[in-house]
């Protein structure tokens, strides 16, 4: 669509107040004039973007189990983490892959890019397929703890059923896959 | 699975340092335990939750087309919005769908509820699919302007190929939707 559609019912923006500048995210308020001439506050959470990585082996998909802080539990998710300065997603993607489970591809192909919580983040996620996997040594981050398992497709919908796998970026995935499965189109 | 995986790799709370408190988000900063005895800081966006609904009209689903500030740039999504204090998720869903779209719905399903982020927030969004729906009138919030719309499965695709649609709610509820039109179970 045009660019005018884009900036349907746009915030202007009146001021900005920093919160919080942090490792992985920043915090700002925005002061923003709607488009009845009235004033809101918009919270907005400031985040570099990620990737996620949809990794097949033959019938199997590699996830990796890790705790999360947020909810505290841990969670099985598929392959992901945050862009490095300047880096492009796709060798994010293999990177990540890699130093989470070991594996490389030699065939990294992007199925979409979405926004988790348009509401208050701008976090980016762009989510790949992976697969003519070969297998290495996984080498997580220091502060990063995980244990690696390929899964089927029942599995994995099993596991969704149960709330082992809660997030977004994989419940997506396992649907993208399923959908490939079927012989739908993306 | 049992509760000791629910906890596997815990990382246990030293101190929680309370950094911003909004009217929707509140942000702290947590130092955390290792598993392997080290420390390391976790940024974490508390979140009241939220609610989505995939809402079938015939061959359509419903939209709405709002701006985003997070991201500058209007965008079309599933209707949704956050749960009020005490309220159940259901309740939401159909507050929200008559809200934003004026649309009452006789059937509301749970199809899933994931967290957005979880890496750095507990957002979680109860995503239900509602048909049987008998229209009324809208009602958005004071500070909400918005434009619905009621969209077919090859429309969707198109936008989220166009980039009108990118949030993981409504690409999730739209892969839903396809996997249902094909047949598979979710």
């Amino acid at each position: 669509m045009s660019h005018k559609t884009d900036k349907k019912f746009e915030e202007i923006t009146l001021s900005t107040e920093p919160i919080f500048q942090g490792k992985i995210i920043s915090l700002q308020v925005d002061t923003v004039q709607l488009p009845n001439g009235s004033t809101a506050t918009r919270e907005i959470v400031r985040h570099p973007g990620a990737v996620a990585v949809l990794a097949l082996i033959g019938d199997k998909m590699l996830v990796v189990e890790q705790y999360r802080k947020p909810m505290e539990k841990s969670q099985v998710e598929i392959p992901a983490g945050k862009l490095d300065p300047g880096e492009h997603p796709q060798e994010a993607a293999a990177r990540e892959l890699a130093e989470e489970t070991g594996y490389r591809s030699a065939s990294l192909k992007l199925l979409s890019s979405f926004y988790t919580s348009p509401g208050f983040a701008d976090e980016l996620i762009h989510l790949y397929v992976a697969d003519d996997l070969s297998q290495g040594e996984a080498r997580p981050d220091e502060d990063e703890f995980l244990e690696v398992e390929a899964i089927t497709l029942e599995q994995a919908q099993h596991y969704i059923r149960e709330g082992r796998i809660s997030d977004a970026k994989t419940i997506m995935a396992v649907y993208a896959w399923q959908i490939m499965k079927l012989g739908g189109t993306l």
